[in-house]
């Protein structure tokens, strides 16, 4: 009994965004059902409509575009939104006036929605509240009367789906039915959803990470090895599951395929833009430099900024995270970082559970 | 204060055997302390004391190596016997009638004691008992009186560790005092030990990623990327704890540096005997070609064929396991077995906590 004869063939399911990721898990959902993609650019949905292309994805037969925000809400009840965390709280009140209590949204997204006052900048802060951050659950909740939410979060690399490689990916929801009707839509014989409770875990783990991917990038950029990198991504879990428990996550979700999957996986693909922000630190680059280059900022960047705010003024013991703040916007050498680092005294090994 | 400061640094740490492994913990004392080296062979002994050299890797100036288990015994209390785990049980039966209660033995041999009767191989058992295999830890308390035991576990590559490369690794005892003396010995400002009390986890851990070590060589082997491999590791991290909860171990060991640090470096390194079994497997040879061309048997595929047979017989849920074994033993192809595993029925993320 496959997904497909469980599912209604005649549902289409949305997906808000068309970049790499959107239009991978559109061309996911065309194994089970039909897809209908939004995208605000007109040109964005000729290309799909017509040639077929998008991200630079073939775009399946059971895949169809549209720039109207009110036909894509009236055509999908399950809808996964798929747009950059900073464009995501836009994009939601674009669709507010259409969603309703009975849709289903699963979003794909891995970033915070920082609310700032005019004129101030992220990296000029000296503090910031838990209430001027929102995970996207929680914008979409704030901006809409939708209930049903969920996250979709794995190592799950777009160019690799494109090619039709196997992984998995995690379906979080505190609502058996948004784990099931995404599994429905995404699950095939080469995608494997798992299901979870822990929304929030998740959604915290796939913004955690990138911090990581950074510290990882360096320790290659240092010259070292599989010891090193092993050692780092062990830490770094126990600190995300750390910064997670403060922040109000269970721990199950970082012990899963959006956990410790995602940050394996992220933390050893030269593919990221955290990691090789990173590795270029540590070759001898200046942060201004690499920002001066690079087509926009690594996520990253501003994740570990909002965590070094936050965990010093809770007292969430950080020291990667505060460590690599150092590097980035003190100008402490990686070299330094690292004797730092490896004397400070976390000396027993599992804390958490 | 430094650990050279607190410790006697007239004492003398022994380790036994002087392969990659033991060669280069030997140095690592070398920082702290004096290291006296047991090796079995009078040409080993006379290349550490006379050309400075072993297993590839200068010798520093505080090792000393002899072939007496006495003078060994008897000149040090803390000692690390590094042997491969087919010949543990001889080599501290040799040792047995030196050592006493007062002795601390922490041992660095990542495999399992199997017990057989005469004439019986292990590749044509089709069951097995749990009293037929014993982690090194057991054989110690099995064959002598000593008390204070402990496991020395991680990421841990020696080439690494000879080139100075940053690295974490474990010390488990249940006792205070042998994590204590065995960090004294061993941490340095590049090699960071973590404590644990969980021993028979770690233990596990070390025995068990050598399996998971062959499926990441298949994937690899099979053309798959980060997506694949990070999703196997994940799943990997699952199934251990399971099998290590099952036998009798807890699962702070498997979170930490020596389970899922020690997994994630060996499933990444061509370095692994284990990982290349899987590669070339994946790549179309046959086992018997490979072991045909091998020096020695990975120890992987003797630990798939143990646990098969374990998890089989305990009902214990272990699909990649047991996939495995069926394409070691039973000629199952690794793009069935591939297709076997992503329709296995694991829905839920994360159980064991």
């Amino acid at each position: 009994m496959d997904s497909k004869s469980t599912s209604d063939s005649s549902e289409v399911v949305g997906v808000i965004g068309a970049g790499s990721f959107g239009t991978a898990v559109a061309n996911l959902i065309a194994k089970n059902t039909n897809a209908l993609v939004y995208a605000r650019n007109p040109k964005t949905v000729a290309s799909i409509n017509d040639d077929r292309v998008c991200a630079g994805q073939s775009i399946s037969a059971s895949v169809r575009a549209t720039n109207s925000e009110q036909e894509l809400a009236e055509s999908c009840r399950l809808i996964f939104p798929i747009v950059p965390s900073d464009k995501f709280r836009s994009m939601i009140r674009d669709f507010s006036p259409y969603l309703n209590p009975n849709h289903v949204l699963i979003h794909g997204t891995k970033g915070l929605d920082v609310q700032l006052n005019d004129n101030e900048d992220l990296f000029d802060l000296q503090e910031i509240s838990r209430t001027q951050i929102s995970t996207m659950s929680e914008v979409i909740q704030q901006e809409t009367s939708v209930v049903r939410l969920g996250n979709l979060a794995g190592p799950n690399l777009s160019g690799e789906l494109a090619q039709d490689q196997p992984a998995g990916s995690l379906i979080a929801s505190p609502f058996d039915e948004v784990s099931r009707l995404g599994k429905m839509a995404l699950n095939s014989g080469r995608f494997k959803i798992f299901e979870s409770k822990d929304m929030l875990g998740a959604e915290y783990a796939g913004v955690l990470k990138n911090i990581f991917a950074i510290a990882s990038g360096m320790v290659d950029g240092l010259g070292f090895g599989n010891n090193a990198r092993a050692f780092l991504i062990t830490k770094s879990l126990h600190e995300m599951l750390f910064i997670g428990q403060k922040s109000g996550a269970n721990s199950k979700a970082f012990l899963g395929i959006a956990g410790i999957g995602d940050l394996i996986a992220t933390c050893s693909s030269n593919l990221s833009r955290n990691y090789n922000v990173g590795r270029r630190l540590a070759e001898g680059e200046s942060l201004s430099q690499i920002v001066a280059t690079s087509r926009e900022v690594a996520e990253g960047i501003r994740t570990v900024k909002i965590f070094d705010m936050l965990t010093k003024a809770e007292g969430i013991q950080a020291p990667i995270t505060n460590t690599l703040a150092e590097i980035l916007f003190a100008d402490l050498s990686p070299e330094t970082a690292l004797i730092k680092l490896m004397s400070f005294n976390f000396s027993q090994d599992v804390t958490f559970i």
